[in-house]
């Protein structure tokens, strides 16, 4: 990964958001800036230093993961070595001159009691302001190696669900087909899952978020299948129904409906194309077809280093599509008590429109 | 569970933080008080009103989990929400005498940015007080019902071991491992991992963090194996360190001093002792062997619903143990380059000592 250009549009940045400098403290964004995997590290970019703290443990994998960064291993947790070493590096930071020192801090994700330490250690004349999304904003477009390994663990959750569905049948427990997913996910090198695997079938279907639970799968009706894996930090996420037993005419025509709507997403994905647009035709598609109140959620989000990232696909949201982002498009119809739908794919955001990367068949498939 | 006996401990403990109200964000701790177990729900308790806030995917569910508390469905996000239901019952919390209501915020838990929003969002007269550890400091000790779900949870891990055993040989992938210990805990009804399954053989074993990777077991060395289980919300947490062929008498050595260490901390567990007390036991252990400087972690914490929880059983720390606390004990010595050695039960603490959950056997297994 070229972490060099990923830490130098950060920099770059660092005037856009009023801050001389931005103590990097989530972790999939110290990842994503240097290639630290671990646990506890913390990385300060300024317009002209790169400074990575973690602790004593971490001191083996730090040396052979960091790039392009210095390397400092103290006893303290890295925020705590991030401002000692602030402190006796005033001078070198312009610390004292007659303009404070601002320094970013990624205030989504620090806590308030956190932040609050951060501002009682700092050298005099250092100040602490709030960021949102620097980081998030360079990670939404994807280089070519993101891309190639977002493409393999798209491609390893895909043929892990070919067999989990060997395992779909009335009178098996959704934790059972959760089991076989992430067992076939980890054999074939999934480092975990992306999130908790949803299996929800016949009325539990209707649950957007209905992780499996020891519920048997009932003798007729959908099963929504939503799982990711995880490979070399990058997530897949995708969502398949498929229906146990004779369908009625009823849900044969909400799958119809949930395909068409997702199918017209699709078809609006481009370059340059607002999210809200996105998300829109998903909406326009069902309300064709009297179900758009059942759609009770965003139309899909960005993946990467993290199952949820920016930008969101939803109404009212107004980041611009760009080539190289990598989103879910997964509209869902769920009729409470009854049943529900859901169709999920992962697209990559081209010039001319997208490229699908889930290839699992989004036919109905009747078990 | 006994929420209301929860929530009325923590309400009581409003006078000793200073505050009025506590608005409680972090999900562990919401699930605690209430019993909620969705990802976006927010409880707020005041000396006289416990009022629970989710949204339109929740209703359902809240209906049929949440307990002792009001609960307010809204659209918007649960904090929002709380801050909105502030504003509308200003007069039933008191607001606009001369005195301002002050609510308190998991500050350890909720971001700088969401306090910020939450700052400015409250109703005129109510001011925002940092909190630490209010319903973490309750959840210390655990009642009769989390000490059998974690009693359960504990009997499970071990078993899913003795499974996965059988499974380590030299030439299989620590992934395989992992796979094989999280598909027969899925298969048993675990609702997921406690944390990703550490598998460290060989040289990798001298990781403390070593997660599976897709690296094989050399065919002589160590195996650390560091694994838990989430039944009905609670975690285990269990390490056992298994040798694959010849040992060398070092290595022989070093399981000694761990196992040794591992068991004067858990006879200096006892209610009325601190936490540095049963720390300090295991340092001294391994003192006496040369081994103190390799041992680089703390020596256990607290398990619940979570699996870090307070106490930290560690140098400094001035926690006194109760009875009723579960905790682990997991000394562990690691020769950079060379090999680790960690062993780790759980144990509850009780009047006279502590009962140790975890049935697996100690004894060095050659395999």
């Amino acid at each position: 990964m070229d972490y060099e250009f990923r830490q130098k549009k950060a920099s770059a940045s660092l005037d856009e958001h009023h801050i001389d400098g931005i103590l990097i403290t989530h972790l999939p964004n110290v990842r994503y800036l240097c290639g630290f995997t671990g646990s506890a590290g913390a990385l300060l970019l300024t317009h002209d230093s790169r400074t990575f703290f973690t602790d004593g443990r971490y001191e083996l994998q730090a040396s052979q993961e960091i790039e392009n960064a210095k390397v400092v291993i103290k006893r303290s947790a890295p925020m705590q070595s991030a401002a000692e070493w602030m402190v006796r590096n005033g001078r070198k930071l312009g610390l004292g001159s007659r303009k404070p020192f601002k320094l970013g801090i990624e205030a989504e994700h620090l806590s308030a009691a956190s932040a609050q330490r951060l501002g009682r250690m700092l050298p005099q004349g250092c100040k602490v302001a709030h960021t949102s999304i620097v980081v998030e904003r360079i990670r939404m477009v994807k280089d070519a190696e993101e891309l190639k390994v977002l493409r393999s663990a798209v491609l390893l959750g895909s043929s892990v669900f070919d067999i989990a569905l060997n395992r779909i049948q009335a009178g098996v427990k959704e934790t059972e087909v959760a089991a076989e997913l992430e067992y076939d996910a980890r054999q074939s090198g999934a480092e975990a899952m992306s999130f908790p695997s949803i299996v929800a079938s016949g009325k539990r279907s209707a649950l957007p978020h209905g992780v499996a639970s020891v519920a048997a799968i009932p003798s007729r009706g959908f099963v929504v299948c939503d799982f990711g894996v995880i490979l070399t930090g990058y997530c897949s996420d995708m969502t398949r129904t498929v229906h146990v037993g004779r369908l009625t005419p009823e849900a044969r025509r909400v799958y119809g409906a949930v395909l068409e709507a997702q199918l017209a997403a699709i078809a609006a994905v481009r370059d340059g194309v607002s999210v809200s647009e996105v998300d829109g035709a998903a909406r326009k598609s069902l309300q064709k077809r009297g179900l758009a109140d059942y759609f009770t959620h965003s139309t899909g989000h960005g993946v990467g280093l993290e199952i949820h990232e920016a930008p969101r696909i939803a109404p009212g949201q107004t980041e611009i599509l760009r080539a190289g982002m990598a989103i879910t498009i997964e509209p869902g119809v769920y009729i409470s008590g009854t049943f529900g739908v859901r169709i999920e794919d992962m697209v990559v955001v081209t010039e001319s429109g997208c490229e699908v990367l889930t290839p699992t068949s989004k036919e109905l498939m009747i078990l």
